[in-house]
């Protein structure tokens, strides 16, 4: 394996991604590279300052195999790409998603019936959870700056778990997928819902964050059944 | 009052929001049902989690008339919407905003000959502003993210009323207007002559933060006359 | 429950806010009073505007139980409290929290083995965990902005239940908790988790968001069990 | 004064800053001195670099008279200095500030109803101010970064003359006051507030944002009278 | 110069910008006229104020010679210009930044093995580096907020001079160009390995922070020979 | 070397990190050493979550030599560490870095005319690195988030090489240094500068980032000579 990894980013600049055929259970490729065309719309753009890392002479002067380390090092390239988005169509896309956050008798009581000292829980959740989108992309690093046109949040109080049921819908007319702003959504919603009652109990947790829902972009419509 | 307030999220579920028949002065009906169609271009997206609390348990489990509280919470979702723009139409939007910093006399001379010693209010102020108006998405919760094609600032000293008279302008292709850009930069420009002036005296007040003209958009032109 | 809300503004400026003693379950208002002790350190200054809702004539025209609207409306001061932590003491305060990325045997493997498309997403994640740590009083409404001396945050494979496991620790020199900057940071490394690895599988699941740990302050040290 | 003007980096340089004594109305002077005593708590720190504008070759080649437009670029130190507050004492230190927005009869009818179509005017606005607070240093370019132990913004509806009164407080315990932090979370609310009603009208105006109160600091305690 | 400097914003103002044909050495007249020419899409918008400087009274009482001072703050409007890309064509835009940060021996080495006490030096660079170029307009103050179709930061290191080279590609579907993008990202990414090695040596030096390549836009493609 | 490296996670953490006495320079362990323990203040604290990589029953079911890979990736703890501050001392620190931007002579000259269509130049640049400075614990990832109680940032043109001497000082009184705070200053208005200009030329470089003075905490003063 540490062999398949030394050689990876060699072969995978000679002779693109499509490579992975080592090394990897069988079962695995066929994802790998469905993964990989969803990712990639391009070849990386070639560099002007001649820098590439497979034309240092710096690399040269190494093999792979005597020294992943500096191999890794010299071309650190396949450490976090951000995916380019720019051959994507426009087009709407909508997400949702959704989260639980688990308060427990006591304190769902003092959020019922709006005796939390701090204030409205659900109110406060419900407008970090729209601020919070607004943040994705200065939050994840690989994520997109995006304009959203339009994000919901809404909290609904469940007796049954004595839960908060968090769910966050993100909307955009672009090049690139809302899950994340979704995601974020109700995170910041159920990290606040949180913070407005840790002082009541310390035994708070949240839950299943996930999607449920996206539309638009070139994969279509999702729902989890 | 307080039981029409108690039955709305139940009759503005079933009904949609044309409903506002009751307890309101009927000199108020035509205009609230406009500025609801201003504001909302569709209807909420139905949710897949199906926890729509008008389908939730711990709803109807309570009446509203006996506890306008806990309906009040377990749907929030009258708190906070984010008008969803993505039905609107992409067009140019430009809006010029305005406020006065009164400084008094005293002052006034002081930034007048330059000699704050802070430093340069007018530019200082105009540099903030323009940044500001880039962080109104950032400042304002259910305020949209967009993309600025421009933002104007200036500073006019007026002898008349020892005041600094500042003018902002926001501009965008875009879906959404751009008067909360155009008064975020001003007002921020108005903080910045605050902060560079407040050690020669506490007694400087921001007035007359306002909209003098929008264009652009469904609603089209405006001016303040 | 709505009557004695609909009083509450008012007792609680007459009486200060050791006053729920109705409507509530009786083996709430010692936890009740216990939150409220950890929350407010003192009372809320008194207002210079003499702009204080008990003293508006708007308040006084219309009574408590036939306008609990505009009651909560002329006193909104209810619905969010930042505390005010002035009097309390500065000390070492340290939090650990954690939650888990549940990938699915596919993705799990791809990880492991380093083959996600957009990098290594152990070390991306670390590094938008620690970053958000430092943005969490920006993203919780009522959470203050303090300087941290130390961010931990680490990731493991599990590979029994095919999850990532989460673990952050925040650390303070100062008058309030950082549980909510350990719980933020697990939560955006959790999410960046799940934006490197979503082309792979929608069927991810950010799970148990908790605190494990926390010491300093007045409250002293907790351990989840 | 263009004059004085023009020799003032070379006398500040040479003199340090007692020196305005020309040119500016004797009755500004003691005011002119008092503040830049209240600014500056010691003289800017010398240069490791050399490159002390009053040391350039490039200031030397040419004199004040005949180019004042050069001087003032050769050296931009008078153009923009953040108050040193290092020498300064830590204080609990309290800034109340205050705004109105005035609304309309019609719009704040609906206020007062909570029919406003984007929630919940007050508690958004609220919440604003108070997340505005934290970010005025991002927003005031001079403005010191510090740590609020608290921050208060409430907002109260007066019928006499359709606004909403919005007043905020912001503590701290550091070397330097909050009094931008108050106004910023006024200005804030009041801006969010314009935002959730401008569907209902454009002729909102935000007016008198002031100073109430500040107590703590070497120049004590005032108050508005 | 003085002079002419004193005059132009009312020659600016009653001529337009294509007035600068004296006090300039005149082989820079072609050269301006086309820096503006590329900087004004159009004129500035008319004020429905009534505000602007050149009518205002306070202007006219005094003279342009007699006072520069005044007239350089009545009309502030020359001191920092957001350029107005409305008219501007939307396009593909992409540009191509390097800079390159000096280790010495003992520092690279330290780097190419991995054994930097704070961690993994090139890849906390790289994601810095992207997240960076994601916050260039809120660090620019005259940049425009865009979306980034993509952001590439690859760091190399370089035996030769014991060095980190760094290159970083923004891309954009919009108005206007991304080379402050780039430049924003090696910028970062630079100052993150500084960091990152800063306790193993003090004398390291970012240097040669510049463009290499852009394409797009009215102006075209550029590459460094 | 990649033995050592495979190793290096088990064997600091069964021996601390003092134990790097394989495979590098032997002139390189003094050097190391010292760096680490001026980057580490204490040991990093034990887990309450027992998920310490160590324990990891994965950790165990795959050796160090046959999978440096799945090693690295089940502790990652080793890719970014921020340092922990707690046990340093608070005193005033101070810091002083510098840069140059080279402007070429045609561009030079139009800043020290203040012709630069933009707007005034080092004023915008000045402005932009004090505000910079404020923003550099949100854009270097393991920077901690200090409060600034001076920033100092001078521009002054130097026309023996066409550019700009940007210098930087940012001083603190707490537990950490400032370096990063006063080189971010100065790279952030360094880049100012280039967008200013940029439409006039795009041939300008931003060079010698770099510290050029520090005082305050355990290591003391250090000046570049």
């Amino acid at each position: 394996m540490s062999i398949l990894r030394s050689f990876l980013p060699i072969v995978a600049r000679s002779n693109g991604w499509r490579c992975f055929s080592t090394g990897v259970p069988s079962d695995m490729i066929a994802e790998l590279n469905k993964e990989m065309e969803s990712v990639f719309g391009e070849s990386p753009s070639s560099s002007p300052l001649g820098s590439s890392p497979s034309q240092q002479p710096a690399r040269h002067s190494n093999g792979a195999e005597d020294s992943p380390l500096v191999l890794t090092h010299t071309d650190s390239s396949g450490q976090a790409k951000m995916v380019d988005v720019s051959p994507k169509e426009d087009s709407k896309r909508v997400a949702i998603a959704s989260c639980r956050v688990l308060l427990g008798q006591k304190v769902f009581n003092l959020v019922a019936s709006n005796e939390i000292a701090k204030g409205d829980v659900l109110t406060v959740a419900k407008i970090a959870g729209i601020t919070g989108a607004k943040q994705t992309s200065n939050l994840i690093p690989l994520c997109h700056n995006i304009n959203l046109s339009h994000v919901r949040v809404d909290l609904t109080l469940n007796e049954e778990d004595s839960s908060v049921v968090i769910e966050g819908e993100a909307t955009t007319s672009g090049k690139t997928g809302v899950e994340m702003e979704a995601l974020t959504a109700v995170a910041i919603a159920g990290l606040t819902v949180y913070d407005m009652c840790k002082a009541a109990s310390k035994d708070i947790c949240i839950t299943d964050v996930c999607l449920q829902h996206k539309s638009g972009g070139k994969s279509g419509s999702w729902s989890r059944n």
